[in-house]
């Protein structure tokens, strides 16, 4: 069994009338001067910004606002926060959005904390000393980014998706309303319900799987993130079903479900390529891959692929093709998916067909020109994540 | 669904190698000079307490050693720890040991900080302000005191055993090597199994049980433990099961398995009246009672009652019979405990018939007087609980 380590501090409040703590949260974890940072139309529209900016102007913490944050954030964002956090002072970022907001406010807060450019955190050139403090205004569940200690930035000039981890950026509160997701739109429900899912798939298809709480803790996740799911589609409003999706979202990625396990995030790189390159939803990117990354690995470890099956897709098991449970269970995986409108294949997800000349821009780039290799299931190097890509087209 | 916090901010090092951690941890949570907390021979024959201190003298951190804490930890020993800090400058308290242990750790930690008698806490006069910082080298899983905001303290005056819940004592961080606990004897690990499961079962038993990925948790931490008591019992170097148990004796108690749900803890209010009389071990307290408390509220709310029979315990579900499948899981439960060696009555606790007097005494000390009712599953009185002891004699 793997050893290992667990760190958690965000302060997690959890409810309908959560928002109401924000300005006290800011205080208590020091904040003086906050940059709220958010997306665009939605936390405007719903008057989340404005509750947010009276509470901290009630309470006399000052503040300035930065919004425009896009899905897959861009590099170019991150310098305008720390530009503008610097001149005005700002000693708190606070995230009000989803994953991509709060990366990006994650970002900021390194650069701040950090004479040179922040993408040197990106490209490995450095290992982050500081971070300033980030705080989280929960709207969309998906990234888990409210609790881990990731972030995953765009840099425009070469399209260039990279990720940092390191548990100094996580954040010191995280503020989650489900009746904030009520209107989310069905797609970005479903991009979120994969990419929850995955965040603990990417860590349960692990060959040192002998911590069974790990699995178990797991396996629950994923069945009732499966069952939410259906259910918030049918009726949007459904506090218990969004509220499961929420929580999920946060324990699928703050390290709770990989404690023993040596994770994998190949369908995570493949995917980042993907949306690097075509500028599509991170959840339904994995869709359109993991089912072909499954089925070209699972051969490493059978057993592991039947015990998903049978314990999260409810498939039967047939104990004398152990290999036909297996690929049942992607394939209940596939129809799940599909069910939820997410795309199962590249053609799906981009609405064309990709070329080889983008596979292998791809693969090329996800393997650093062949020089690295990805995935801890099955190591793959660039052939084979080409393979992946052609199994996926 | 109820709303929640969630704030687990200990800094988890799990694993066979955790302990070379402890004077870098130390330092990282600015403990300058030590108090290093243990009980008593199994921490120094083990060459444990060797190793700490030779560790934290190598790392050039000033320390000094207070043993002697007995399990039902007493106010006298906290009281002796609040003054051998304060004369030798402690900043920063190390418990080796158990629930016991950490325990008495957190109240010399919050009498550090306090001018006034620490037992204001434990009797409710006061609320903390602050606390000294924490840290844990666990070797019994049993109370999960090394992630919980909890202590408990027995006053020998009156024979009071009294808790104090706050955040401000949840430690620093927890140094777990499942390593130390395979020269736990069997009652001892039992016991610990019996408290683990029961953290989850105060929590699990609620009426506003409408949190399924909470739900799916407890069970599955509830499983793993039960199928990895009986593996330890069997080999006790069983690396995985002892790791199953430790690291479930954490998650069972920091809050995780509590999250949406009202807890109930009636069982533990009606067992620290036992042992604070009886001195009898926790965690067998803690299964003499159980079943009893069960039968006496088990129609206050059948159908979860019958969840916990089949998920848990794994009893088939008899549909056209509610109450039957509710109580075979409470007979399953009973018959687990006896299979460890756990007593299921206070005659098999204490080793004689309890008396009626006894029975009034504890009762009374349980209800202040008839003032306080416990129990949020079914609120309990002075006569409920005299009729529960009665039903466990």
């Amino acid at each position: 069994m793997k050893d290992f380590k667990y760190l958690t501090p965000t302060e997690v409040v959890f409810g309908r009338d959560s928002e109401s703590q924000i300005a006290t949260l800011v205080k208590k974890y020091n904040g003086n001067k906050v940059l709220i940072h958010y997306g665009g139309r939605t936390a405007e529209r719903s008057g989340l910004l404005d509750q947010v900016r009276n509470q901290l102007d009630a309470a006399g913490i000052a503040n300035v606002s930065l919004g425009g944050v896009v899905p897959n954030p861009r590099l170019s964002k991150v310098y305008e926060g720390i530009d503008l956090c610097r001149k005005e002072g700002v000693d708190f970022i606070l995230a009000v959005g989803g994953g991509s907001v709060i990366d990006s406010a994650k970002a900021i807060a390194y650069g701040l904390a950090y004479d040179g450019d922040v993408w040197d955190f990106f490209s490995g050139k450095v290992t982050a000393k500081e971070c300033y403090p980030v705080g989280v205004v929960l709207t969309i569940p998906a990234a888990g980014s409210e609790m881990s200690n990731g972030t995953v930035i765009t840099k425009e000039d070469g399209e260039l998706k990279r990720a940092y981890d390191d548990d100094l950026c996580r954040p010191r509160f995280a503020v989650m309303n489900p009746e904030r997701t009520f209107t989310l739109p069905a797609y970005q429900t479903a991009c979120g319900v994969v990419d929850i899912m995955m965040h603990t798939m990417e860590r349960y298809f692990s060959h040192d799987a002998d911590m069974a709480l790990t699995d178990e803790i797991s396996e629950g996740l994923l069945r009732t993130v499966r069952d939410s799911a259906f259910k918030v589609l049918a009726d949007s409003c459904d506090y218990r079903s969004r509220a499961q999706i929420m929580w999920a979202g946060s324990l699928a990625h703050n390290g709770l479900t990989g404690c023993g396990l040596t994770s994998d995030w190949s369908t995570h790189l493949l995917e980042h390529e993907l949306s690097a390159i075509f500028d599509v939803a991170h959840g339904a990117g994995l869709a359109s891959l993991w089912c072909s990354w499954a089925r070209y690995v699972y051969k490493e470890n059978v057993s592991r692929f039947v015990r998903f099956a049978v314990n999260v897709m409810g498939v039967t098991n047939d104990y004398t093709d152990p290999e036909g449970t297996a690929l049942a269970g992607i394939a209940a995986m596939e129809r799940f998916y599909s069910a939820l409108g997410m795309p199962v294949s590249i053609r799906e997800l981009i609405g064309r067909d990709i070329t080889d000349e983008e596979i292998a821009e791809m693969a090329r780039k996800c393997s650093f020109d062949g020089t690295t290799r990805i995935g801890r299931f099955k190591s793959l190097g660039k052939e084979d994540m080409e393979a992946i890509y052609r199994l996926a087209r």
